[in-house]
């Protein structure tokens, strides 16, 4: 049996490739959309992939499985679970067979058995794996968004990010369910998660790849013994906001993503056609780092840095419909990167590149615009007993835990639809944990017109160390 | 003054970058469709393309003008002489400033001036440049296909690529008259040409990069002191087959390109899907060298290696109107290369890529096809006794230079329309110079169904090293 | 807890990093001499990495934990265990901490507990890893060479490779001692190994990264229930030969590995200096395909394909005191692996490259090298009834597992010293298992001046394949 | 004839090479240190290169020829004009076949003429090229640093950079009588200098790549009609301050420059180690930009951006005795061409890399320093009044062209040996003309412990674009 896990850091998001060598086939789970990492990997291996799963209708990424299964000629096999509202809309145009809980296929000596985990989403399977060449019982199990290392998958995606109203508590009791399933499985299985720490469909993943059901039946805190009351209360606190663009993926991946046919590399224009890009309606992304956007960046620009954090950024604050133009600091990286990035989360339309020169041409003729920084005693010694409106953008589970007195909280995902509850008088300080999530907020605010707007470098952090007051009741402003 | 010069290899075509440091202006002449490098050139000296020309429609690429005008917003300048036939179509609603001989541009302290040396093309300009921040006399000429180093841009292509009948003996002598006027310019010009060694656009470019006109006047043929009946001989004699896409890049240059909105990354196909898309009626081209096609490939595909002759041979036997395949050997190296080098010539249709395994996975499945080589002592010694057909697939200049007795002549570039001329039955033996076209022709009659093909190792040069019969009149078979 | 593995192809071999994100401390376990991958992990995620350690001495490559532990600060941890003959003797020099059964270091949260595990080496650890912040109880094991998924690391490398002459039975025997206590670790443990498929150091490694303690229990051979008798005699049977290398690794590693100080690139040689350089007496190894070597090659090159097997034959082949040349398809790949492969196992006198043209460039002055190739079907029909000689130079375990019949076998890695065994008269057929180490063995014997030499295409498999005649009983020819 | 040129950007340099495709012999005229790109480019041409030669003892980098022609095999041509002082140490050993005025050689049809052209130094030379196989003419002439396009080769060089006393108006006089020379040759050849725009090789070089005599004769300055004394005062005027490793580079070009053996891929430092290599005594070079440097940097690192002058002052500030350790943004980029840069002015002591987060690492724990800026606003209205100090770093002919009322000069090059001149007490200002090499003064001030340093943001040119006043006599302060 080969087994191989491709991880996506920006989505925190997990794949495999398993295969037996005996044969030549081989079977991908959760594929994303780039598909060519599969083939190179399988080519490499003289495996053939000859089908093509995935464990639910992803929230977070466009799922590359159609787009996979065309190019390679596989069979798609998709969930027929979860009841009429979530069947795939494309499962019959695309040939794919349907999975239900029980069923079993094979890759040459290697078989999957499927087992319908719901909670997380209604279709949700995992897989066994049973490497028949050599065990005539599993090694692991694919377990998707049901179990991660640490953690489970959040049952409030549906109604929180797609909208389905009044479908977070019976989910959570679906998924309780679910989990009384999960402890029958032997200690000794080892556990392959769909995501890893940073992603937006739990709340506390961990950073190891992967773990044993034994470990996970001992230490996850939601497969301790509890009685489904106190699950399902513990089970919906403390979620992190889910990006804007969830709701979007989900139909995407229900109805059927359109398929690619190659990632098209943007036009480089010309730094000194920013001005005219903007002017004509587009979206310019200043992808550089948050100091270099702080001390000069076009007026209109929104500061989302290339880091880790780019696609959930991109994904809450970037139009699907209008043209993306990308600004940044070094264009191999550009093109290797962020087109890529963006196109998992479906923004198919960066129509071009702007050199690491755009700001200083910009600015040899017209006034860069710069956002203005404040630190925590400034703050604490000058502002504050002016009468200064904070804004704190950090998620509902850190604010949750501890904030300054007086903030305000707009978590940024949902900043561009609450300007109304920023002033547009006096002075306003955006606040995060660190200052990276605020420094984007203070871009998204003075490209809306925002002209008072501090950044509070350090962020809650430095706060909270430096020993000023921090508001620690459940009491939101 | 700012000047740099921009080398193609595959298409052998030069472009010019011209610019005043003073005031940031810069034009471009004569852009290819890999249009970033201009603005790339243009940024690192902090430059901005303010004009975009081009010194005629040219037969051999697709122009990058257009393209590069509308993405650095600068003004488009186009020919105007010529006459009716051969006004750029687009010029208008490209917003573009028409230009007569004459006429005078700048950018900056750089002034350009307009000369019409018709000849080459109807419409064909020149540019005299002159720094006028340095000097009041111009420092070269932009020569584009009218003078190169050691040769002149040739007067017979409208008539043999691009089918306008009757047109060559009167282009020749309008070039008589066009080189008059070179002569009267001053000898320590630089010349600057729009071609180097290799181009179809001549028949005896150096490969030296620029010239001045004093040792153009003293040393290049077409220079030297005939009369017009002997140049007209001399210039229709002797220049190589034009490739068969020149028709089609006269049609779109003078039409109006369309723009790229940047170039398509082909989707990376497993090499298990070559046989589908064979029988789905896509052209799959092999590139790897003509020795690896040679001993093992996919009955059906057709060899054009990836070296310094793909673009011409691409440009000679490829259909415009079906989608592309490419198997290659490299796949870092196909995307950064062989779709540039399609695209240059308008092939836009490139849909994927298969890896350097594809091969040895037919084989594993299917009997692979293998080109059989043979000698020229073999050939002497065994085959032309027995009465073998030989296809000399050279252009007509190598040809009338000395040929194989008996052979037959049939430029690769018309192979495909001719080849009623080559035997199915029997043995044919093809040969070129060296070994490599005929290896292309080989993979081209394969593909055609053709089962008795030898392919002649060493070509013309070996048998004629070998002191073998040459026939050396100008009498055709 | 942050948990990386680290994989290199060429060496099959695995490393860790595991650290506490809570205080930004790590550690390395089994680091190879590629130190920068470490090192830009660990700023990845913000770590800093604190402890170096090793499981063992090992035997296949040159170990990084001295060069990375100078290169970051960190302590160096090694094992006190194995008796006085198996001492790192750079251990005071380096200023390193001496480990033991039982003892536990920390990296912030994360505890580390030693394990001694002799059998494989005598001074064998495991680490058993827990998550503090998380759990009372360990993770998994990070096992090194003494438990692989599916397989046990071989206790007899001392004596076939290092050459401790009668250690082989009381290592077997100690390694099933040590066994014992493996099996009383908690099923659910996750398996941590240094090694995955194609490594010499046991001889059925599977292909998934990882495994879990209650899996290997149930399923790895050297776990099932027997009596020490029966696994000595199991364990010593069939394992590979070992490339000759490993001698040279495990002074090396035990004696203190050289800095590095990075890695030299090496100097692009002209194509045709590579005749001066065979005469000079270097070492010209040619890396290309087998295929490309056996149409045209230099003669007294030697052929080690730049693939998955390039370690092992290059550290099999390639002497240790004189300088190295490569010939290269692609430079920057090999500049990027080539190097990079050779100096893991300690070769760093690679002194030259040159470029795809050499053979050509040879091959227009001299007469280029053929490696002559025969099918089964040949060898069946028209070689073997004359009487031909073959040389089969697979490993012992292929040999045993079937032959054809008449076959001499000369393990690969050995030939180079039993030339004497090789005719030198007559027609001599080597072959393999596929064809490529026979390819491998064919250009070794060029290189030594035979010229009676054919490769078996297709190898023992298409020989069975065909269904000739195979020789399976133990006796060897 | 094959001609391609060479130019190296950061050192303003041009090379030749200069091939006859005919019999594949090829020549090299005045390679600098990265000689692979000359191997590269002949063999992509078929080229052999068999002779290697230069103008002149370079000041400016050091010399590649030596390395060349030991890779190579080629013969090298030294220059056996000049006198006893001037002639290479290592001709006989490198067994050079020495050139004097008048001599001829071949590569193929290609003739090489040389010219003794002294002045810029005593045993200069300069070669005309004549493709025998076209022309019984030459066609160009190399021309190093004799004639450049707009300018010459100045003849102080040895006298203000190697020290040798009271040469430089001897040298000005006898380059007065070689332009004579000069100006015999004919109109039409064309010019093919050492030296490109930015070197301080001369005062005025233009950014075109060639010229041709005889545009030479009509607007290049020094070529103009004038009496030897003229000239002299002028050609002695207004010349650039050499960069102090100009007297390094000198010595070791004439006594024989070090093979390279390959570059070395200076190891990866992790960040956190940046104060022990400071402690430990080690050059720590900041390449980041200055902005970022500006921002925040590690106190005791000198800031060189690695940009098109990071040659030009790394070789003015970088000792030659200690490891240079490099803190870097991208360390692709680093690798590729700071390593590079050094090594081709000299420096091979590159000991190590240190990554983008350095500085953020270090800021975690102790105080980064940081660069205060002044607008020239703030220094009219507010400093100058109250009496600051302001030392311009500018070269000599910028000074004399206008300066800030009351600033005293000290050159970039020279400030580290002058640092008596800059007062540790009061408010200093660095302002140079634009603030990028005052900024580099800045650090190099704050290295040195200076704590009172501010820098003129946008520096002289727009303190006069403001309008402020400005002092243009001769006199210095």
């Amino acid at each position: 049996m080969y087994f191989e896990r491709f991880y996506d850091t920006p989505l925190a998001q997990a794949s495999y490739l398993i295969g037996c060598q005996a044969t030549g086939e081989a079977v991908v789970i959760d594929a994303n959309r780039d598909v060519a990492q599969y083939i190179h990997a399988a080519e490499a291996q003289k495996l053939r992939i000859t089908q093509v799963t995935e464990t639910h209708i992803h929230a977070d990424y466009v799922s590359g499985s159609r787009e996979l299964a065309h190019l390679t000629g596989a069979t798609l096999l998709l969930s027929a679970e979860g009841g009429p509202e979530w069947q795939y809309a494309f499962a019959a145009s695309a040939g794919a067979t349907l999975l239900r809980d029980g069923d079993v296929f094979s890759a040459g000596n290697i078989r999957f058995t499927v087992m319908h985990t719901p909670g997380h989403t209604p279709e949700h399977l995992c897989f066994l794996v049973t490497d028949g060449a050599a065990a005539n019982e599993p090694m692991g199990i694919v377990s998707g968004d049901f179990v991660f290392v640490g953690d489970v998958g959040r049952p409030d995606l549906l109604e929180r990010a797609a909208k389905f109203a009044g479908t977070m508590d019976a989910a959570a009791r679906t998924l309780y369910a679910s989990l009384a399933k999960f402890r029958r499985l032997p200690d000794w299985l080892q556990l392959w998660p769909g995501h890893g720490a940073g992603s937006a469909c739990g709340k506390a993943l961990g950073a190891v790849p992967s773990s044993t059901v034994g470990y996970e039946k001992r230490f996850n805190w939601a497969l301790a013994e509890m009685i489904e009351e106190e699950f399902v209360a513990s089970i919906l606190e403390g979620q992190p906001e889910p990006p804007r663009y969830f709701a979007e993926m989900k139909r995407i991946n229900r109805d059927g993503p359109a398929l690619l046919h190659g990632l098209r590399r943007p036009e480089r224009v010309p730094a000194a056609r920013a001005g005219a890009l903007l002017a004509a309606g587009h979206v310019l992304v200043d992808t550089r780092a948050a100091a270099s956007f702080a001390s000069a960046h076009i007026p209109g620009t929104l500061n989302i840095p290339l880091d880790k954090s780019f696609s959930t950024w991109a994904g809450s604050l970037l139009p699907y419909d209008r043209d993306i133009y990308l600004i940044v600091d070094d264009e191999a990286r550009a093109v290797d990167e962020a087109v890529r990035d963006l196109a998992m989360i479906g923004f198919d339309r960066v129509a071009g590149v702007l050199g690491h020169d755009t700001v200083p041409v910009w600015a040899a003729t017209a006034a860069a615009g710069q956002v203005a920084q404040t630190s925590v005693a400034e703050l604490h010694d000058a502002l504050l007993p002016r009468g200064v409106a904070i804004i704190d953008v950090r998620n509902r589970s850190e604010w949750d835990a501890g904030r300054i007195p007086g903030a305000h909280h707009v978590q940024l995902g949902t900043l561009d639809q609450r300007l109304e509850e920023v002033p547009r008088d006096g002075v306003v300080v955006v606040q995060c944990q660190g200052g990276g999530r605020s420094a984007i907020a203070a871009s998204l605010l003075a490209a809306r017109g925002y002209t008072n707007i501090l950044n509070l470098t350090g962020g809650f952090r430095e706060w909270s160390n430096a020993g000023y007051p921090v508001v620690r009741d459940g009491a939101s402003a």
